[in-house]
């Protein structure tokens, strides 16, 4: 049994883990933190929580939830998370941290994509990338793991094992991303409020998302090489789900059956990426940890498409699975 | 006053046409067919229409139909619509047709792409393909248009400028797509039933999609050069709207604000497309006969944005506007 | 020819009434007035609009409205409304209010069910409510037009003539009501923030909806004695319309056929309302003016159930026929 | 652990059940039939269940699925359940039924709704109906348990404990009920066609919707009289959930907290009924087992509101829970 906080519970990624903990035999919510005045239950801020959960949200110094827990998960946005992150480590915590900021190995990068000097930045670099498929065994017992972003998982799975094995060329990859809504937060925007997004589809943040830098580094340590993906993420009117639809050059002739058979392969002993001949719809995964992947050969250009549920294997279940492989519990609990 | 029958009346391009033309000034629908039993009212089958319209439909032949009206719209779908209109246009008809029937110059690529014999070969590659934005002078009077795909509307109003102006590569140029549902007409199929697309989104056809060979081929004869794009189309949940995000290769240094100038220039006179700066969503276009357009520059990649209602740009306001054309109305009318 | 302006133009029912009015030969749109500042053109706050129209927003006051303009749309919320608009009558100009601040007669039901006090109590009472199925007379040269609510229109539309043939008794009548989210505005709100409300059905304001007194003032006038019903309006996830089922007790012995005919009576001449015989959806309406009228007798109880467009007859398409009426142009005029 | 068989597994109820049955550690999913040629793995079917089962779809014949199981839920349409479910039970098997076939105690009155005569009318009356909120003590051990209706369940769970204490009149009950597209089925229909249903709502089946009858008996024999329910379905577009609101009549003077009370006592142990104060949203019940109830009082009216996720507590969660109760598994299991 191990007892867990959750900061900054009051968002999308926050419910999901929740729901997801619930049914974690080994899983003992101790501590969620917001700073919702009056310390409300949970679920007045999540109903859909009612009567699962006894719990109220507090606002919490990092040294009040080191006393109660001994593994954080921070959903904390960016900037916040590395603020309160050192000092949790300090007190002993394990940290798994949904943000951005220990993603990327390089202060200077996350200075220029996220427009802010990084607050902990002589540890970037030495925290393990939690993408199991890529790196379980750095993160099996790690003190801190940097959460994956939901656009990079769907684009580093549907990439990674072809780079890898080199059957692709890592120059000019295109990764044409579609997200549900729910991947913009809870945060009250325009751009998602109801009669704006609803039945409409849009590009947004062309060339200057900030998950691109995190595909680039993934991918570039893959392939070995320096890599630089041209990446379009599009709001589709759906609550849930990503679907990426990558675009590569075959590095030798190849045939489909070749690339499916390298994803197949990489992929085999995994229990959340499922390599399908079919093509995948998002629903598919919905309410999931799993992240389906296919490819085409089209005219000599490789099509990769991957899809997954954002808020599953693209943050929360991704969360479990690597609270799973930290503390030793089959890598499959409660997903 | 232009006496009009619409072949193929039960579907959505038709109940769109009608509403558009019940705005128009000099249209009068005489006839609507379909081979429905018992010629019920229009507004039967399309309950937005009653008391709009007092008009039945019938099972009419090619004769029936050319005894009462001089121009017909075809919404038939392709292999029937190139069966019937010979005989109208022997008749003295002219003829809007929304099929592919007459949208690809060789009869052999129909041939492939379609899987069956062309039944009207002869007539190919002399008729005019119904993007006024293109091809406005041959429009002008025409007896027959081929009314344009919704996805190579969107496509090619993206590309063709900056391949006619050489800004872009006519090699590689990638077209990912998404439509919404409505795009995929009103013939029952599971991927259309409402739990199994609802909140997913999916690639389909990818490789395969018929609206390749047309992209191709009008692309093609702008760039004056081979063209073969890689298209892949996805089924978003929403009713209409295509957006379309393609990726070429800039033809020597660009810079973003060329490319944008280049699709301004172009676009200058035309009352129908819309170059802009934000990048737009489908909704922006909904229930128009607009297609917006813009472009980005993105780690050396030209990347075009644009979008358009399918039922309306993409398929019936396209057919107005070229009716307008064909008759000497002024373009805009009921547009 | 009449010059209009449009104050609170930021809205969802603003943007709509400017696209009707761009229709309409009679009318010239010459200001629309906000707080945003910088006086930005309409397309750069609805994208829509772009190329349609060139105007931009201006913070105005009442005077400068009047020595532009002869007719004012207002869609300021209440209160607002009824602050200016006795200076822009004083001035000379016509008003069509879209708020709620002139549509009930006693200042004191207005505080009671809007919590402030009136601004201009003297003219309540005195104001013509924006029905014309009910109220034409009244509306033609009116100087002041109390647009109805959306809501209130679908439930009066389909009770007022069973009320006033004295078909179904006054009291007990149960409005249940379901409304797309476009109804809500454009302001943001966490219950119409998209992955909130999408995929969701609820019930809001139960009993305490302020369009509650409204369909109790009318039906009660149509009636002749008092009118309270049991109004639940429900959060649809679409983008608009609304449907009514209204229950009620026939007051004599009376058989469905019966009841239909005294709707299809009271309508006869109307042009936007259409009495089917079967059960219509909202999207029957969407875009259009009309709103669909039916009923059912089931196990002795009257259920009439209606839709309509509730940003067109539940809001703007009701004031353009307000307009026209008003003006002495075709009702039908843009509509 | 229990050797289960699902009879009719293409559709959503079906999916649903796999998807509980999986989670549940007595739950060993034997066989699952369909008509569907070839005998495809049942992921062929559903995408969802890739990797997660490993089972084929097969056409057997009772006894075959009787050798091999011993508790049968059937997913059969009503009328195809009534044929086969003698068998199994006659075979020794215990049958949870999602049909209608069993849930009506009198053959006359499923003759009259359903409009075909039973095919096993000796046993009705002796089923017992699976609402273990009003029916747990019969459904412990039960051999036959009749399954209840999506609607059903929402009308029921709501009003039952405020006829049971005598708090509102049984006459002129008015149950308006709101659902999502899968309570439809997975068989394809115009009216669940995406493009139609999409974006707009519609009541249907009023007056004659075959869940009438069911809510009649149940509430009738709680409240001890003949009750008749003014039934009216509504279809939302949303994949799932139905919301109910119900309208009734006091039958003394009550305050809204005596009638919430009610509530709340007759709830208090029951593990999946949530008495609520706030208004609830069908989605804080997706994916649940979960049934929210509040009531308000409006005018002399008693309004009650429930939600339920039907493809869960409206179908296969309820089916689990009964599954459970049946075979002495503690009741929430997999829930």
């Amino acid at each position: 049994m191990t007892r867990i906080a959750i900061l900054g519970a009051t968002g999308y990624t926050a419910v999901e883990l929740i729901k997801l903990l619930l049914r974690h035999p080994e899983a003992d919510l101790v501590a969620a933190t917001s700073r919702q005045e009056g310390n409300p239950p949970i679920a007045m801020v999540h109903p859909s929580l009612h009567r699962r959960i006894d719990l109220n949200l507090e606002d919490l110094t990092p040294q009040e939830v080191a006393s109660r827990a001994e593994c954080v998960f921070s959903c904390l946005p960016h900037g916040a998370s590395a603020s309160v992150i050192p000092h949790l480590l300090d007190a002993g915590c394990r940290v798994i941290d949904f943000s951005a900021d220990y993603r990327l190995s390089d202060p200077q990068v996350f200075a220029q994509w996220y427009g802010e000097k990084h607050h902990d930045p002589d540890r970037l670099g030495k925290v393990v990338y939690g993408l199991p498929e890529l790196f379980r065994e750095q993160i099996l017992g790690a003190r801190l793991v940097a959460n994956p972003g939901c656009y990079p998982t769907s684009a580093i799975l549907a990439l990674a094992p072809l780079l890898k094995s080199g059957l692709i060329e890592p120059e000019g990859i295109i990764v044409d991303s579609k997200s549900g809504v729910s991947g913009a937060g809870r945060t009250l925007k325009l751009t998602t409020h109801y009669p704006e997004c609803n039945e409409s589809i849009s590009a947004y943040n062309v060339g200057r998302h900030r998950h691109t830098p995190e595909i680039d580094q993934i991918l570039g340590s893959v392939a070995g090489t320096k890599v630089e993906v041209v990446f379009t993420p599009h709001l589709v009117p759906m609550d849930r789900g990503i679907l990426t639809t990558a675009y590569s050059r075959p590095a030798r002739q190849v045939t489909e059956e070749e690339v499916l058979q390298a994803l197949r392969d990489f992929y085999a002993e995994e229990p959340f990426v499922r390599v399908i001949d079919h093509l995948p719809g998002t629903k598919d995964t919905m309410g999931t940890n799993f992240c389906d992947v296919t490819a085409r050969l089209v005219r000599g250009r490789v099509i990769t498409i991957s899809c997954l549920d954002n808020l599953v294997k693209g943050a929360s279940g991704a969360a479990v699975q690597n609270f799973n492989l930290i503390y030793g519990y089959p890598e499959t609990t409660a997903l």
